[in-house]
């Protein structure tokens, strides 16, 4: 029911990608011709958000399948498409995910582009499917708490883009927002902005527009005092990955927006696909490696000038030198539940195991 | 022993400040004609910082009177002036300080611009003696952490900017640090950028340039994750504005990292000179006015082109509204302590009095 859709395939079977990068001022399509196509949109964040990722690496083994046909290669260039979409990013676990199904289907199945095109199109419909009820099991959450304000409007912030831009259709964070609005209940987004790259002002406000849903901008410093003076309901926020104990790793600052939520007794939820839990680690302060990009990222910001041309400004000294970590980990301690497709559980691993028995 | 100073006066008996919005990119030096200039000045923002938005309303009054002789006004002329600078900012309460200082002065010893300028650059050299004993009182804290790390990098995390640009010599915050220095220590700071008008970025960035203090810039984001793992051994910021009570208005922001450094133990002090204590009021949450101001600073970001010309930056969708709230309020018990020119003390009326008795 979103208005568009972040990843589709053409004609020709290839596959095609909004350049999110260009968001919100300008809609460029790219088209995706092989692998190595797939592994520069992820890496440069062509595409971004867990959930397109995985889809966008499924894709790319497709496209990696299709090329050795056509070229006749052998199998060392599959391989070498495997490891190179692994290692597009570094904290991503559902890239691996997807990577690791898309192998398991190629082993069980046979090697051809035709078996890859189909099981990345079950992905991404089942992507689909997964946000949908993520929506389906968040929304009481924000009924609730219109009932309890008597119908008035709801104040939900969040931090980054979990929004249907990060995955096919609905989103992850977004899924509930949008079900609210499409049943008729008043909501209003506070959308941090999200620096060094901007992913709330560019992304999360340009969906938001597109879906008519009531939003404000906001600098990622605003949120503490808005908690502070009652302007907020509800956090709610996407993950890059969590853990077995429910910690959770997300863009950066998001820890900060879950300590003001706790010192103020606002309920601070995760949604994600269960996908996104990596039940192999526990500790996610100790055991998630997180990435660190490219200083120029923080000395730069990306926007359109009054001429209406795209221009990265400066805004420091040319010689300071800046530090530029792209997620934090927010302890399970300070999560108030999980919105996963199945239901809402607590962040931790007993509430994890009552949803997913089968991780145990 | 700054390298520079912010307001000063030329061989015109005219007053001279810096045109901070151009910093870090360019020195642009802004003659103030008249008490209007300075109000502008004032409201725009061309200068900022507690202190310096005091002397440059102490010398609004001098230029009131210089205009008010120089063209023969009457009275009301000086009241207008009055009232118009009071009304420059709305949370500075250095701002209302200085002006009375000024009322007070011009009431006792008469109402001429000799006077008013005499007083007026009593006020700076007061501030600039004030900041130096801050930071003889800060530094002790800087080389207890030092010695402990056994001469080890001393990293230190700040919001915004309460260096020497917002006051005449030394600063607040930086008076410590550039102390520390000066005695050979080894320090390192980590510069919030301070959306939205990322005075972190632009001009603390700058100072601790020209100063060759060894800095990072990271995102307001950044700081809960540097503390998480070990990076952060205190954190020092200004304040516009401190209560009775010991809580804390400063810039947007300053709570959230105040709840992180909480969260793993860092130390959090605040620097001030005791005319930012308001003893009038008790409780910063529920009696601090938080200015709110023009969406557009968040819209746009203000920075160098690669052509090299200033522009600003649209980094959301046209139609998208922002909202502004420029302060927040730090509750005294996440402060572990203030640093006055008196010396350090508890972040609470008790603590407070028992540096400054007259307050009583």
């Amino acid at each position: 029911m979103s208005a568009f859709r972040t990843i589709w395939t053409n004609s020709e079977k290839l596959v095609v990608v909004i350049d999110q990068r260009k968001l919100p001022h300008e809609w460029v399509e790219v088209t995706l011709n092989t692998y190595k196509d797939a592994e520069i949109a992820i890496k440069n964040m062509v595409v971004r958000g867990a959930p397109l990722i995985g889809a966008t690496a499924a894709y790319g083994i497709y496209l990696a399948l299709k090329e050795k046909e056509e070229k006749q290669l052998d199998d060392s260039f599959l391989e070498e498409a495997f490891i190179a979409l692994r290692q597009s990013r570094p904290t991503a676990v559902n890239l691996f995910w997807a990577l690791d199904r898309m192998k398991a289907i190629l082993q069980s199945k046979g090697r051809t582009s035709e078996i890859a095109w189909e099981e990345a199109g079950k992905i991404v419909e089942e992507d689909v499917e997964t946000c949908r009820m993520i929506g389906v099991h968040g929304l009481p959450i924000i009924e609730e708490i219109s009932t309890r304000k008597g119908g008035e409007v709801v104040n939900i912030l969040t931090h980054c883009n979990a929004g249907m831009l990060g995955c096919i259709e609905w989103g992850t964070i977004t899924s509930p927002i949008y079900q609210a609005v499409q049943k008729g209940l008043k909501v209003h987004v506070w959308v941090d902005e999200t620096r060094p790259r901007n992913q709330g002002a560019n992304l999360t406000a340009y969906e938001l527009t597109r879906h008519n849903v009531p939003h404000t901008l906001i600098v990622d410093n605003a949120g503490g005092h808005l908690m502070q003076h009652g302007m907020v309901d509800m956090v709610i926020v996407g993950t890059d990955r969590t853990t077995r104990n429910g910690d959770v790793a997300n863009k950066i600052g998001t820890y900060l927006k879950a300590l003001a939520a706790k010192d103020n007794n606002i309920p601070f939820y995760v949604a994600l696909p269960s996908t996104t839990l990596d039940m192999s680690i526990r500790d996610g302060l100790k055991e998630i490696p997180i990435e660190e990009r490219d200083q120029n990222e923080v000395k730069y910001v990306f926007g359109k000038t009054s001429k209406g041309e795209m221009e990265n400004v400066l805004i420091c000294p040319e010689t300071t030198q800046a530090s530029n970590y792209g997620f934090d980990v927010t302890p399970a301690r300070l999560v108030s539940g999980i919105i996963t497709e199945r239901g809402i559980c607590e962040a931790s691993e007993k509430g994890i195991l009552e949803l997913f028995p089968e991780y145990t």
